[in-house]
């Protein structure tokens, strides 16, 4: 249904890729402060060697499933499976090339209608079989894995719920099928010149029942919101009923179920549509990038911004090791000091020019350097994961680690989880490397994003990152800092949630995964640690 | 506690009034169209003469709640009972001066602290014992009301519990605890030169607790955010557990409790103690006023604002019948024609007077007036609910109703419940009139709050109300409209509510309700409908 093949073992389209050895400033970097071996690649493995134990459907099952998805709505094959149970982690495209291959769904399902996804449910119910909703497979925290393979598991993939369903203009609000992707709503948006504002990294992917799911946020959102800012109401289909729940205009009307859906990553059931704001399409687009002394003064500036109402509505302030890595990465050896802001502005072309001069207000203790920096961020700002499957290549641990916090404990974080980092690259015996960066700033506090690198260890890949994983995480959790802003919970995270959020919350989420999945079929391990 | 004493019969302070007498061109306008008797008042009855049924606990009883909250803390008398068993809406107001009084909760207890909320309600759940949570008392929809007379009732009067808690200049966030009033809370907020912007009619009584518990609105909420936005989190003690929920800064970790806390009327717990985002102090305030020729012209200059994301910060458009009462209450025995936009900023005092420029530029199929008629508006912003009081006095029924929608659906819906209230006057035999006014808009909608004036049917105000109630709240429902914008479900809506949201999300509702609240000693029939 893709008319253009994704790669079964790295990140997006097949005939794409790009090479660390593109950029040899960078390249130099990573192998002199991480010690790399020369010339010692990672290879991929032939797709055709992969062995998967075969599906536990029985032919009678397949005829069932058949019935209500259609022959064009089953897939059972190697590849199919293959592909649907892991997502775009580290973690993910490591046991791709090194094994162990994790265990794949027994079917892939592509509904085309919420009936569909009902009796799905239903017969899945009462079999006990699982279910894990997929969109655009680029979950980063084990959001499509099989974790109960002493159950048959069906991966319902939505790629054939892509329809918009209405468009009403004078209120900014359309309603489309949940398995849109990004590139594909945003093209019938542009037919009636809306959009939605909403990009994150994933975009070119990533379907609008993902974003909702996993709470994500896009690269404009100090513009354009957060996606449950976007989201207006939507339709979850559970076990337990079908669920059409909404919270805008404004209401008082009791709890708000709305936010209880976003977020479920899955495990309360499948967004099959939503109704979604939103916007004009901007008539221009302005950036600025702003060099400080310090990530501090950096930081105090989007502040004041913030707090007066102002945000950017891209903010990418990077700290001295990220702006060190971003510099490399644009062919210069020079060396930074201090933190990189950039900033873009959308909107009417006068209002986008004002806004730039206000944040060189604002960032009066910086020097401004020019759009350039920030526009060729905005367009290479797909690129990051392409670069990512080179550096595997070239054995390199890369990761990212993201969280969030008050200001008044903003810059303590940071020092913790960057200290928290390097402690837990270094007890597995390698040098590493870690930059960060804040990408989306509230009035309270901001978002901190650690993107880190280190040699792998070789025959010990997985434990290695365990050990590194454990150590940013607790460095998070220790020092006041979300479990994660915007990549969600998922297996990656789902065993520190009670911590997180308290025995007596954890407990509230486990009744309601209760109520609304009475047998528990919907994305177990997700979000709900198993016997956490 | 309060320095000055409140009326037990009416709205607010015992030495304050509003005679309709003072607005005669008003008053006249009154009598013509609803055809009022001449001085015939309704007299308001001597409270030493109102009989209450004795309290159903036992000295044993008195002396275990003694403990729990000292002498201090424990009120039986009839007159606590009496004031503290009804709210401020204008069944409870005529209840008050013509009977049946509703049934008084047996106590009133006032709390310090959490741990004497938890072992009062860990005291109530073993003897099934109801709870109200009471914060202000300025309830419209009969949030405090005992509607289970078979079982004892304790009211929890939260105002000893309104100490600030910490303030976090840094982050622009405050914790108090939830029994702090309005008032309090700017005073205390004033001395580090910050404010909430939260300002509904109720300020001067209604609590920080009582707010979030019923989603509230402010007037200047296009500038400072509806309760749901200002709260970045809060403590509710559940009689299954204590829940320390947030959602700010933004993050991504599973579904979002906090929603779940605002707007749930006491039903699920008590609201102790919030987090909340404060602004700095405004430096100016800046007015203008806006006649159109239509409240459609002045509906589409709003909705451009909000859709551009420039929201006059205080919208206040009044369609012609309101526009004429509100000329009436000035004194001027003009008629009007169209709508009439109130419109206030606040901030820096450059940025204000070109908002109001920006203001003028939208609504530029109307003529600005001036400051004035807004500036008054603004002084007087608390006064409605005195007015009524000496409305009913004059034995006419008063009362309001809001609800929400899409802009799309936004002119169908105002006239199709203008049609429906007049309808549900004119079917109790007198002549009624009805204003209307938008105070809130949204990028996809706006609040609609009508304002109904009608003759009193002595003998019959009670069954009158309920008649013209039904009808109103059957236009809204069969037209599209939110069941209530800010005003929230208490027992006034909550047998509509299974309607509103549909019945699996009801039904999510009630079992949410149930692990909440196992025995079901929360605010009986708020919210959840007895039986429904």
């Amino acid at each position: 249904m893709q008319a253009r093949p994704a790669k079964w073992w790295g990140w997006g389209f097949e005939d794409r890729s790009l090479p660390l050895e593109s950029k040899p400033a960078l390249f130099a970097l990573l192998r002199q402060v991480l010690e790399l071996p020369d010339a010692d690649l990672l290879p991929v493995p032939d797709v055709d060697r992969i062995r998967l134990p075969p599906t536990r459907f029985s032919d009678t099952d397949l005829a069932e499933f058949r019935k209500m998805v259609g022959e064009e709505g089953i897939a059972a094959s190697d590849r199919d499976r293959l592909t649907h149970g892991v997502g775009r982690s580290y973690r993910d495209l490591v046991r791709l090339r090194l094994g162990p291959i994790p265990p794949p769904p027994d079917l892939v399902l592509f509904p085309e209608a919420d009936g569909e996804v009902q009796r799905i449910l239903e017969f899945c119910s009462e079999r006990e079989v699982r279910v894990i909703p997929y969109g655009g497979g680029t979950s980063v925290v084990g959001g499509l894995e099989v974790v109960e393979p002493t159950h048959p598991h069906v991966t319902l993939d939505l790629r054939r719920m892509r329809q918009m369903l209405a468009v009403d203009e004078a209120s900014l609000l359309v309603t489309a099928q949940a398995g849109i992707r990004g590139p594909l709503l945003e093209e019938e948006l542009a037919a009636h010149r809306l959009t939605t504002g909403h990009f994150p990294q994933s975009f070119e992917f990533s379907t609008l029942g993902g974003w909702i799911a996993s709470r994500s946020s896009g690269a404009m959102s100090n513009r354009y919101g957060k996606i449950e800012d976007i989201v207006a109401g939507l339709r979850l289909i559970a076990p337990s009923g079908v669920y059409d729940v909404s919270s805008r205009p404004h209401r008082s009307m009791g709890p708000d179920l709305l936010g209880l859906a976003m977020g479920s990553e899955g495990a309360f059931g499948v967004i099959t549509q939503a109704t979604i704001r939103v916007h004009r399409s901007p008539e221009a687009r302005a950036f600025e990038s702003i060099q400080f002394r310090s990530f501090h003064d950096g930081l105090e500036s989007l502040r004041a911004m913030a707090q007066d109402g102002v945000p950017p509505h891209l903010a990418y302030l990077m700290d001295e090791d990220e702006t060190r890595l971003a510099i490399a990465a644009e062919g210069s050896a020079a060396r930074a000091a201090g933190g990189l802001l950039l900033v873009a502005y959308e909107g009417p072309r006068k209002s986008v020019r004002d806004d730039v001069a206000v944040a060189r207000k604002y960032c009066s203790a910086g020097s401004p350097i020019g759009a350039g920096p920030a526009e060729r961020w905005f367009q290479e700002r797909y690129d990051g994961p392409y670069l990512r499957d080179s550096m595997i290549d070239h054995r390199i641990l890369m990761d990212t680690a993201e969280t969030a916090t008050v200001w008044s404990n903003l810059e303590r974080l940071y020092e913790a989880v960057k200290k928290a980092l390097l402690a837990g690259i270094w007890g597995t015996g390698v040098q590493g490397l870690v930059g960060c960066h804040v990408s989306h700033v509230y009035p309270e506090g901001a978002s901190l994003y650690f993107t880190f690198f280190a040699r792998q260890k070789r025959g010990e890949e997985l434990a290695q990152y365990d050990a590194v994983k454990s150590a940013v995480t607790r460095g998070i959790l220790d020092n006041g800092g979300h479990l994660s802003h915007h990549h969600g919970v998922g297996v990656e995270h789902a065993k520190y949630l009670r911590e997180a959020i308290g025995d007596d919350a954890w407990r509230l989420l486990r009744s309601l995964k209760r109520t609304l999945d009475p047998k528990g079929i919907m994305n177990p391990g997700k979000v709900y640690a198993m016997g956490a």
